[in-house]
């Protein structure tokens, strides 16, 4: 069993704090919506799904917090667009935390209620329909998405894009899950996603609890491997879809698209419709995070690398659509995604 | 200044110990051929040149213990070809292994005398003449490949091919050095190299001391600068080069092969002809070496992944002669290498 990536347990948003995993499991317990901000900050908890939830969340804590000193409605209102715009800047590329946000802050402008116990409450409401329907969308898009892959299939996945990027099941390897539960995967090769070993640490980590046969590479090793004619497919999860299909997701990503295309092996890019930002025309414009160097130039605490050597440290990259196979989504698979047909998701 | 890569002094090989650098800068002494191998399977010294002049060594060492012995001539002979076998399958991918090896038994081979510790001499001289002609191969390679670099160019180097691979200067760094010197280069990016980490550790160590502008990525990030147009060109050594000019170098070459080909950035490979094996027709033969999977699942010693999960650990791929912008080698340049212009070296 996986355990749950984050909790809503009375009035208190609990983290598993997956920078530890897969060694110890712990959940970390946020209060004040910057505890959230600062867990996703410091990536306790990580995954475009998940950061947008938790989010939510953050904002829903602020909220109770502020309803507890009694301001004015404005006052109120004031805060909690306060307190989002702190949680909006926690991490900069993934665009389900805005999504998150927004959907918060929508249902505050709905209600004209000058109860602020009530409001408040109305927003944790909001928030857990975030959480629930998360889980939902992840299953139906796993489901799609798994008549995209052929039976005795050996896929690659990159970074992790399963539970513990979303409030459950996972986007790509949710497609992996549900493809798994159809007899049709053979092996999932798991890219260990340097710096931050999110494959090596939490993908390997789910394929293990699962019992999917799985083979943990460096990302080094994925294009030898597509030479060999050992993986059929790649899939990957996303951090920011612009209105065009050009997508944003952890660095290594683009790189897996280009080797793909050479190997003539298809490339998928598997998340829910919060994830596509159609404010965008293209990937151009994504704001990409750049990291410290302290990520490359030391690894757990150490110094690797000599004194005085520079580092670039940006941690997605954008693929463009037309490297991209298709698109699987929660309302549809979209073949070679191109703007007409992101927008028709939303029709 | 760069510390030297090996060293022999009074009968005894002396190697910097690559794993401890750069923090440490320590020499292991050895005495026996096995100590030789030893150091090379571990890793002490790596690097296709390197190891080709280490193995040479090691079997002076052995000739000058079995000398002390004081056998038959036919002995002697049988007892260092053992050594030999010893040494060769210390790694298996460099060829300069057999190479270096090849070399100190056909000067054995050549000479009849019966007076054992007068053929270990001879035998030492042949080594040390490997030793010495490795340094001026590497700057008449360095020069003439300096020649295919653009002024203000940026690099892209993967692993490492430097002094610290070689008996000094290095191959693809020597080129590098050299264009340096020429004042026609901006900015080397050098990949951190997965999992052993050449890059991050012994080519940053190499750059910075140079005092070369350089920048550290993760392997993952190669494509990403590419595709921002931040670097001009690649740059590897290679481990063997088979008689079409397909190209065994450390995991990951491939991919920024492929990735140059795609952003049309040309691709190169900068070798010795110590490390064309003209036995071999194609890249397809040619061994690959692969390591234990602790080197993937944990990080200094620590587990990072979860027990259970299985691990791939190719430490070298092959990339196809058709991705090869061109061939540098201390006898010439080749561009677009096929059997034909390989051959042509050795004629």
């Amino acid at each position: 069993m996986m355990p749950d990536t984050l909790r809503w347990e009375n009035g208190c948003l609990k983290l598993l704090d997956q920078r530890l995993l897969p060694g110890e499991i712990v959940y970390r317990s946020c209060r004040t919506a910057e505890q959230v901000a600062g867990a996703i900050n410091k990536m306790v908890v990580r995954g475009a799904p998940a950061i947008g939830i938790s989010a939510a969340f953050g904002l829903v804590l602020a909220a109770y917090r502020v309803a507890e000193e009694n301001p004015g409605r404005r006052e109120f209102v004031l805060a909690l667009n306060a307190a989002s715009e702190k949680l909006r800047r926690s991490r900069p590329t993934a665009v389900n935390l805005h999504w998150g946000l927004q959907r918060i802050l929508a249902r505050l402008e709905e209600s004209d209620s000058t109860d602020l116990l009530e409001l408040a409450a109305c927003l944790e409401e909001e928030a857990c329909s975030i959480f629930e329907e998360d889980m939902v969308t992840n299953r139906r898009l796993g489901d799609l998405g798994a008549e995209l892959i052929p039976p005795g299939a050996s896929l690659l996945t990159h970074c992790n894009a399963g539970a513990l990027a979303t409030g459950g099941y996972g986007t790509a390897l949710g497609v992996i899950r549900s493809a798994f539960k159809q007899g049709k995967v053979l092996r999932v090769y798991a890219s260990e996603t340097r710096p931050f070993l999110q494959g090596a640490r939490l993908t390997s980590f789910e394929l293990v609890r699962e019992g999917i046969p799985s083979t943990l590479i460096i990302d080094n090793c994925a294009a030898h491997l597509m030479a060999k004619r050992k993986v059929d497919l790649v899939i990957v999860g996303a951090d920011r879809i612009a209105a065009n299909g050009d997508t944003a997701n952890k660095i290594g990503t683009y790189s897996l698209a280009v080797l793909a295309r050479h190997h003539r092996i298809p490339f998928y890019v598997a998340a829910p419709c919060s994830t596509i930002d159609r404010t965008l025309p293209d990937g151009e414009k994504i704001v990409i995070e750049e990291r410290g160097p302290e990520e490359i130039t030391g690894t757990g605490g150490e110094a690797v690398a000599p004194t005085g050597i520079e580092a670039y440290n940006p941690a997605f990259d954008v693929t463009p659509a037309a490297l991209v196979s298709a698109l699987i989504t929660e309302k549809a698979v979209i073949r070679q995604p191109d703007q007409d047909k992101v927008n028709s998701l939303f029709l």
